[in-house]
Parts: structure tokens; sequence; C-alpha cells
């Protein structure tokens, strides 16, 4: 179903293969990338750091394979560049995370030079063989190239990049170190990749799902993360406002439209969620999943009950009405056609159960603080122009209950769940997005992994607010198998006293509920660099979420 | 020329399969385990910490494992304990570090329960499928397994484990999380691999080698880092000292042993190393290289000039005598049975060449620190219970002139080079060796990317002493690709500050050698908790060999 069209791009004919990847990164809405150099990417660091695309050096590669991710999120795709294996191998778990989530991350990396590989010598850095990278890689991308054959090194780069953008997943891209500066002598036409549906299979899907929609006396949509990731939100409003249909969000997919929006019901969790939202959605007659994916945290650790029998299911990646298949249907097109025909089902009331939680955030002197009551605290005080990006653990499960005011307000590795997302995320978005703001709400543990990426964000002048949440150790383990096991705890640090390291932000260390609102107060006015609030909780504090699905995940560990 | 003797053992015909693998492990002398907890990987930690093995929480994974590769240098085998993919994948570059390096690391990874995966649901912490973390790990590894068929576990996990043993080099162990408590039902007979050489290729080698060395006029030994990891220096000594043969050591096998040896002769490192070194070892008619990786850094980015038709070339892995090979002999044998053999081969006088670094050192009251004074400082200071750890970069190339006074004692990532490596290795030397104490040498880059790993340096209460050479930023890349590029600049942080954040230890922050000079001194005879020193060194700081080497990969890059 894919059709390519051919761009003559004369300006590129006498371009090196260093100079041809930049520009196409910055035809993708690249500006920034984020990344370590070292020996092997050099001069590739050298041909970026003259082109426009900035590069922003982060304190370790992971990092700003998080970073890129986010600014991904933000920007619609992101890049890292690192050098052989030992940065390349330091950003797997981070482009893992990207391709778990579909996240379009490039990865660039250099390596030893075509000439330096002959009769195979030990060079530095190499693990097993030249390709061993390459072949890592290749489980944890979409598409990946070495550009070691100049003839068709641009075609090469066009194919990847294109990759990228059509799946939403990260993509690897080799550069031996001396194919940076080499310019090939054959013409290149830029193909430009133009994917459309098969029309009848469209057709014909588009006519079942309006006649079942139509038919139905209490439809419900499901919107996924699918919705932002291809930009799909303007359709998925014109679909639910058109035909007046309540939608649900999953966890994963949280704020790809505005939670305020009347017809927003809540997230959709299983047994994990709120009973009424979970009521309202599977006792739906028709269930329009768009975008979304199954997976377990956001079903609920598969709680979620949904009859396939009632479902419209349309991803990216598949389309299922019932029990039957459309091939070569884009989710997009699919969202499109549905919204264009104005369907008018029976009408639903909409439970307004979203708001639950913002009541007036009223602090209570010297009580200790709690996570939920710091969300509600938050839910007062956050307005549209605020990004919160929730770490794994308690700090994504009670984060939950936040309403957010904007589109893609809500940042975190839900899927994927790797700790230590948050920090170097932040960056990511204030360099993708400078009218943004970050905040962050972070475990203790997952803070130690990657909270000194802070350094970073002195060195730019952002001013995220980063709420750390300090139970002394892993506090979602501790529930999840219950013993008082040693390995659960971790080495307390002083968190507020980062910035006299750091040589910027400033630290509070807060144990009350007037302390912490204090603090909120003064951060949220302060805009010189970053805020990081300390916040002391009880070890057994637990927001609802969290109780819920330790139930269910209890069992299994 | 593997034998495999097979041992009787009732007590584990009743063990779980957890309980095989914690049993096993200590066969192989691990008392001690890095890691961090992750669900999937509870069970299995539960047991751990039920066992006689010390679990070491770190603050991430990757530090974990370079701790668990400096435990197994000193220790001789270590071992890394992770949860499922977010886990696995951050220890990538620490595990394809040992793999490069030689240092015998076993991972051990928990997964979803084989019951949890029919009908392939998107579990939390998957990639693309179920075997995607396997599948990389094989690249990484020499050996691997997923314990999934309990009548071949106990066969499959002493398999494993003897690899490791055998190769030196990491191997990789998964337990899905529902096989941790299975017995299996079928009787397990322990099988011990004993692995012997190819008697008539064995005995032909050591007749020829013997008359090409008994026949030489300047015969050299060129003692590498495979002498330490398979324990063979006590052989390695009784060849030198019976034949009278001077010996010289690589970067990588720096310390393999005591460089005070009347025998030694200094690091050869080619054209990149000192002259009289360089033109001693090249003047050789018969060169024994003996367990010696051929790297371009130990082999000063191969300007070593190294005749093959007179060399002796034995490691791990082949047996080359000028050009021919032989298979099937173990180097351990050949070096004992050589050694037995009593050689005469003509004496050479071994010039005092090693020594030279270590001129009394007397500080230069305001003088501003240079690296070279730095080690001429600690060539002064330091006595046989210090390990020295040289992280990447000119805290390596200098740190080559340290004379170190017993065995072992230095340790550096110095073929794989990944930055990072030397503080959460001073845990693992630490951990291994509680009469050693480790004295780390580290650029402000490779400090950023894993320093806080003294967090788990203090919950232990170990007390190494830390040098940060800070030159804000990547000194050896400015030297290797000359031009003011601002990608090589870091944000400075205020190191010496560290012990408020963290709880402990000290900070010393110095600009000038009195200053150095205190605070080193302060540093050995405090053994509370660790000493950081936070040197100030001017940006252009380089010590001879850093120059030597970047003139030589400068044209590379």
């Amino acid at each position: 179903m894919a059709t390519t069209s051919k761009i003559p791009d004369q300006s590129v004919s006498e371009s090196s293969i260093g100079k041809y990847l930049i520009r196409r990164l910055q035809d993708y809405g690249i500006t920034d990338l984020f990344g370590i150099p070292g020996d092997y990417v050099l001069s590739f660091y050298s041909l970026l750091e003259e082109s426009p695309i900035r590069v922003i050096g982060c304190t370790r590669e992971d990092c700003a394979g998080y970073a890129a991710d986010a600014y991904a999120r933000v920007h619609g795709m992101g890049a890292v560049c690192v050098t052989y294996c030992v940065g390349g191998f330091s950003v797997a778990n981070s482009i893992a995370g990207a391709f778990a989530e579909k996240s379009p991350v490039v990865m660039i990396t250099g390596s030893p030079g075509l000439t330096e590989r002959i009769n195979n010598p030990l060079l530095h850095h190499k693990v097993r063989d030249f390709r061993t990278q390459m072949e890592v890689f290749e489980k944890l991308c979409v598409a990946g190239t070495e550009l070691s054959e100049a003839a068709i090194a641009f075609r090469e780069i066009d194919r990847v990049l294109a990759t990228a953008s059509r799946y939403k997943r990260p993509v690897y891209i080799d550069i031996p170190r001396d194919m940076v500066d080499v310019v090939p002598e054959n013409p290149h036409m830029y193909q430009r990749e133009n994917v459309v549906s098969d029309p009848q299979p469209l057709a014909e899907a588009v006519d079942e799902a309006s006649e079942l929609i139509s038919r139905s006396r209490r439809p419900i949509v499901i919107a996924g993360v699918e919705m932002h990731r291809f930009a799909l939100q303007d359709k998925l409003l014109e679909l639910v406002e058109g035909a007046q249909i309540p939608f649900v969000t999953t966890i994963l997919g949280k704020s790809v439209v505005r939670e305020t929006h009347p017809l927003y019901v809540g997230l959709y969790e299983g047994a994990m969620g709120r009973e009424e939202v979970t009521r309202f959605v599977e006792d739906s007659d028709c269930l329009i999943l768009l975008g979304t994916f199954m997976t377990d945290l956001n079903l609920g650790i598969f709680t979620a009950s949904l009859d396939t029998g009632k479902c419209i299911y349309a991803t990216s990646e598949t389309l299922r009405i019932h029990h039957h298949h459309y091939h070569d249907v884009l989710l997009g097109e699919f969202v499109g056609k549905l919204a264009a025909r104005r369907l008018s089902p029976a009408q639903r009331d909409v439970p307004f159960v979203t708001g639950a939680n913002s009541e007036e955030f009223q602090p209570q002197g010297d009580a200790p603080i709690t996570t939920t009551r710091l969300i509600s605290l938050l839910n007062q005080q956050l307005d549209e122009n605020v990004v919160v990006i929730a770490d794994i653990g308690d700090a994504l499960f009670s984060a939950t209950d936040l309403v957010m005011r904007g589109r893609a307000e809500f940042i975190s590795p839900a899927y994927y769940t790797s700790m230590g997302f948050a920090v170097p995320a932040a960056l990511g978005v204030h360099v993708a997005d400078q009218d943004k703001r970050a905040v962050v709400i972070v475990g203790d543990g997952a803070f130690q992994m990657t909270g000194m990426e802070l350094s970073t964000i002195v060195r730019h002048g952002y001013a995220p607010i980063v709420f750390v949440l300090d139970n002394q150790g892993y506090g979602t383990e501790r529930i999840l198998h219950t013993g008082k096991w040693k390995y659960n705890e971790i080495h307390p640090w002083n968190y507020y006293k980062l910035p006299d390291v750091l040589r910027g932000g400033m630290g509070y260390e807060v144990r009350t509920e007037q302390q912490l609102h204090d603090a909120t107060q003064k951060a949220l006015v302060d805009t010189t660099g970053f805020s990081l609030i300390h916040v002391h909780i009880p070890r057994d504090d637990r927001s609802v979420t969290l109780d819920r699905l330790a139930e269910k995940l209890s069992r299994r560990v």
C-alpha cells in the first residue's frame, strides 16, 4: 500500500554522507539532538556542531536516549548520537523503551573506519566482531543500516528515516568514521514515501464500523497513545464530538486530549481503575478502541473485560472488527473517514468522574505528606502550560488521578516501565518546547538512577519542578512482594542539597503538608532554574491505584 | 580436549532450580552479588537474601555490572542479578565490556513466568517478543540459557557456569519467575568439566618453544592480562626466574606481577610507550607473548613492531609459533611445562626504567596540579595494599607510569575503554577483598556517568580514595580532534560537596600541589569513609603518553 514519489534534489548531489544525514534529519523536524561524543563519532559531531542542529550533551548515554524519546513524544521525532559500542550499548535500554512504546528515535552511532577493519584487528570498544552492535540493535529497532557503501548511502538514509516516521519506532544508523565525508558519485533522487490504505478494505471497514456504531445503544471510544503518536487528536475529537460518543483513555494514552473535555469519562484500567469508569466501559455494546496498546498495565493486569465480539479495534498495526480483520488500512484514514460520516448513535450521559480528586487542597499543617495529597495539591496548582512527567512506581500510579488540562501534557513510560526515565525526559521536553514547563514526579530509587541529568538542565537554564518522593526504597516492590526484604532498601540521599553540587537550581526539603504547599508555591514562581522538592513520605504510603495493582500483580511474583 | 567427570550430588536432588543456581554460584567462589531487584526477579532475590550470598544493591544496573566485573577480576568470578529487559538492557554495556576484556561475570535475570506468556501478551518491560533479551545477550556472552525446562535446568546451569570459568567471559542465565521454585523430578549428577590439552601437540609445542628460547640471544616475555585471569602468575614467575628472561607487560596486563621485580623492564606500548622499553622489546630475537591481547591500545595503536617470525604467541584461544599453529593446547599447561624445562638462554641485562617516575615528590607550593605530578605523588605514597583503578582518558594514560608494588593492583578497562567504570569498580574491589583499599583516578566526564555509586560505598562503609580530575570536559577528545568544539565541554560540578548529598565521606577541593599533597595525606589516614579529592587541572593538561597516543590516533578521527 506504499507508494513512492521521487523528488529531484539537486542540492544534495554534491553532499557528503554526513551532511546528507543532517539535512534529512532537519526535514523530519529535528532541530536538536542528544548525545555524548567519542572518538569514532568525532568527525560527525563536528559536522553537527557546524550545522543548524543543536547538540545537547548529556552526562550519560542512557539519559541522552530518554531525552531523545521525550523530545520525540513532544516534537514528532527525536535523535541521539553516540560512539561505537561503549556509547551504543549504554543507550540500549532507552532505545528498547522507545521501541516498546512507539517513540520514533533515530539512533546515530559512529564506528571504526572501514579501512581500519581489515584483518579484523582488536580496535578499542569492539566486543565480539564489527557486526555485534548492529546485530543487537536489529533486535531493538524497526530498521537499521550501516552506511558502508557510498552508492546506496543516501537511499539507505531515506529508507531508514521513513521507516521511523511510518512506524513510530526507533531506527539505527551507523556511520563508519571514514564514510562521514565521502561524497557519493552517483546522482540521488530523494524518495519520499507516501503510504495510503488499500481503498476497498478501507471502504468496507468504514461502512461496517459506521453501521455498528449507528446501531449501538451505549458506544464508547477508548483512545490510546497512537492518537498522539500519529497526530490524530483532531480527527479523534471530530469523531467523538460529531457523534457525541463518550471516551476514555488508557494510562499510556493519558491526556491524548484534554481531560476536562465534556465527553471524557476517565482513565480505563480494568479492575485497577475507578469502579465507575470500569463499569461504564464494560457495559458498552460497542467499544471503539483507537490506537490502544493492549498491555498488562493498560488493561489493569488483564483484568479488563472487553468482549471482542463488541469491539472495533484499530491501531497502526491492525484493524479488527469483532472477530475478522482488515489488512492494509491506515489508522489515520480509518478514523478520519469514520469522523466524516457524522454518525448519530444513541446518546449516553457522561458521569462526571474525572474531577473526583480536584477538590480544593487545604494544607493540613503538620500532617505528613502522602503521595495522594501531593497529587491533590498539583491538581489544584497546575495549569495547561505544564507537562507532567511521571516516573515508575507510585509516581505513575498516583498521578493517574491528575486531571490534565491540555493535550499530551502527561508523559510516562507506562508500558515499558523503565525506572529513571523522568528527569532526562524533562530535559527532552524543555528542549522540544521552550514554552512548556516540566513537572517531574519521581521516586527516590528512580532518581538515584538518572537524577544527576539535572546537570544538563542547569547548563541550559531550564526550570522544571522535580518532586522526589523519598520513602527510602523501592516502595512498589515492598507492596508487590510482602516481607521485610533488605533488597528493597536504598541508601538515603540529601536530594535537596544537589543544587550545591550542580551549581544551580533550588532545593527544598519538606515533611509536612504546609512545607510542601509553601515549597510548591515558591517553585511555581521561580523560573530561574530547576526546583527540587525533596518530599519525605511514610515508608508504607501508597495510592489507591497502587493498592489495587498490587493485589493483581502480587499473585504472579 | 574436554573430559567430564560426573560427581553424584545427593543433596541437590530435591533442590529447586533457584536454590541449585545459588549453590553452584557458591561453588565457583561467589560470596557476593550485585544488582537491582524488579518484579520479575523478586522471588529469586528473596531466595538470595535467605542464602549465604550477600546481595549488594547498587544505584543503577550498569554500575552493578561494573562492580561485578571488578569483583571477578579480583575474586575469580562475579555475578550481577537484574530484572527483565529494563534491568537487562541497562547492564548491556557492562557485560559487553566484560566480554571484550575476558572477565567472567554471570548475568542472572528474571523474566515473565512461562504461564504468563501464553498468547504473547504485552507484559510490561517486554520489547519485541519474549526472546529479544536472550537474543541480544547471545551476542554479548559466551554462553546463555533460559531455564524453561525443569528436566534440563540443572545441566544447563552446570554447562553455562563451566563455560564462564573456562573462557573467562560473561554468561547469561534467565529464570522465568515461575521456574524459580520448581523442583525437577529427574535425578541430577553434577558434571564438572575437566579440560586438558591434547598431549601430542602440547609436547611438540613445548619442545619447539624450548629449543627456540634456549638458542635465543635476546629473549623477552610479554606478559598479558590472561596471566592474571587464568591465575598463571606463579607459573609465569617460575618461567622467567628459572630462565632469567626479562619481561614486560601491556597496559591491559599492567601489574599481573609486581612491577618492582628485578626482571621487569616496563610497560610495552609500541611507539606510544617509553622509547627504551620499545627498543628493548623490538630488538629481541625471541618474543614470548603469553596471554596478551593484540589490541590497538595494547600495541600503541598498532605501532608495535613485532616480527611474527620471531614470536611464540600463546593465549587461551591460540598457540602460534612463528607462522604455524598448534590446536588444543591449554595456555596454563603450555606455560607450566615450559617453566619446568629450566631453560637457559643467553642472559640480558635489564635496563632499570620502571622507577623513572619515582623520584621523591616535593610539593611545589602554589604550582597548579598536573596529572603527571599527581602520578608522581601517588608513586611515592601508595603501598602494596592499594588497588589502583584508572578510568578512561588521561586517568589511564598517565597512570601507566605508576609502579605497582604488588600483583593485580592495577585495574582498568584498557581495551574496551568504557568511561565510568572506575567508581563502581572500586565498590567491586572492596566487596571482593576487604583488606585492599581502592584508589580511583577518574576524569570529570567519566565521574559524571557513574560517580554517584559512591552512595553504595557509603552504605557499606568502604573507604576508597577518589581523585576526580577536573578539566571541565572530555580532555582526551580535545587532543584527538583539535579545534574548539563545544561538544567536549561539560557542566562543572562541585564534586567535593558530594559528601553532603550522600551523607558520608569527605570531600577536598585542591588547586595547588601543596593542597593536593595535604589532602592526600589526610585521605590516606582516614579510613572511616570515602575521600573524594576534587583536583582542578589545567584545561590543556596532558601526560606524555597521551601526547604520543594523540599523535597516532588523531590521524584516524
